[in-house]
């Protein structure tokens, strides 16, 4: 039998899929209420308060899952040989925008929630997705700066890279998303229309001289 | 005495202005309820009726205003000095922002709303609001074909080109929206975070060779 706190901890991930479920659906988050989320996930509303003190605080905790996804897609594409020629490899592209696309489709509600909070819900959750982008965009300099890539752009600049770079990758999601069904071709055809993108970026940034 | 013609436009124009208030005060616009547009608007609920089928189609004639706006912007960034040696001059792109962030401060409420429905919103809001950015990226094109920059970058590429940048811009909006009251040094930092992501895209346009 489950102990007390394996319940509790079982009731609590019910809360966070039911309230995903919904957005999944095509609900706003913003416009889901406790109450829904208590009823899809087989308990009574009062029970909700047990786990989080409201939807804002349930959100936030969807957002450090959506953190720990997006980690995990950068230890992904770390897999893929990063540099050739002082460049990233071609591979190294079209691997990254592969393993994040498939990662979208892999964690489709959390992406639409994504997506919500970005231009949408409390600032609360706006600014705790604007933090994990952050997170990840310095992931990314990081990276940039441990190859050697773009020696001569200085911190500022690779950040201001990195940033472009995140929000071409955000921007695709929802054209993903709203497939509904993956579409192999369409899905093709977005990954190629992002790999164009990131290449352009990157021989701009190869051009780039900080001043 | 107002004719019965100009009063119905006049509740139309109040319930527009009602659903835009409610969204400029942190409210999403598919949280908003039809209920209280009308309230706000100083109606009764059957009168909305008389105007909008329901919220949706409200919030469609809503993103005909932001396209309307949108043109404008275009057209006020034609007043500048576009190319100077075969790129747009400098003072072009940051002549561009400046155009830009004026109008999204002139038109904060409209400009939350578009920033709502990017990613959030029903499928015939997003794609209706898809279909205005792609009208704009795609005034952007012609632009670009029309004093002959990038000659050697296919008609697809200036389109994803065009796409990049419009997604730039938008991608910023949020940001400036966020400010609350206006705060010009704030302000003049991400002006110039933008002109130096679209001086990026160009240098890497200017390289792009299309396959």
């Amino acid at each position: 039998m489950a102990s007390r706190e394996e319940k509790k901890r079982q009731t609590r991930t019910s809360l966070m899929d039911a309230a995903l479920m919904l957005v999944g659906k095509g609900n706003n988050f913003s416009s889901i209420s406790l109450r829904e989320v208590a009823k899809n996930a087989g308990v009574v509303p009062t029970s909700f308060y047990r786990h989080f003190s409201d939807m804002e605080e349930l959100g936030l905790n969807l957002l450090d899952d959506l953190g720990l996804i997006l980690r995990r897609v950068m230890r992904a594409t770390r897999q893929h040989d990063v540099v050739k020629n002082g460049g990233p490899a071609e591979g190294f592209i079209r691997g990254s925008v592969e393993v994040y696309v498939d990662f979208v489709c892999a964690h489709r509600n959390h992406f639409y929630f994504m997506c919500q909070c970005r231009t949408g819900g409390t600032p609360a959750l706006r600014t705790a997705l604007r933090n994990e982008l952050k997170y990840f965009a310095n992931e990314l300099v990081l990276d940039i700066r441990n190859v050697s890539m773009l020696p001569e752009v200085d911190s500022q600049d690779v950040e201001m890279i990195s940033q472009l770079i995140v929000a071409t990758m955000s921007e695709i999601t929802i054209d993903i998303l709203d497939q509904g069904k993956v579409n192999p071709a369409i899905q093709q055809e977005l990954t190629e229309n992002m790999v164009r993108k990131l290449r352009l970026i990157w021989l701009g940034a190869r051009r780039w001289k900080s001043s």
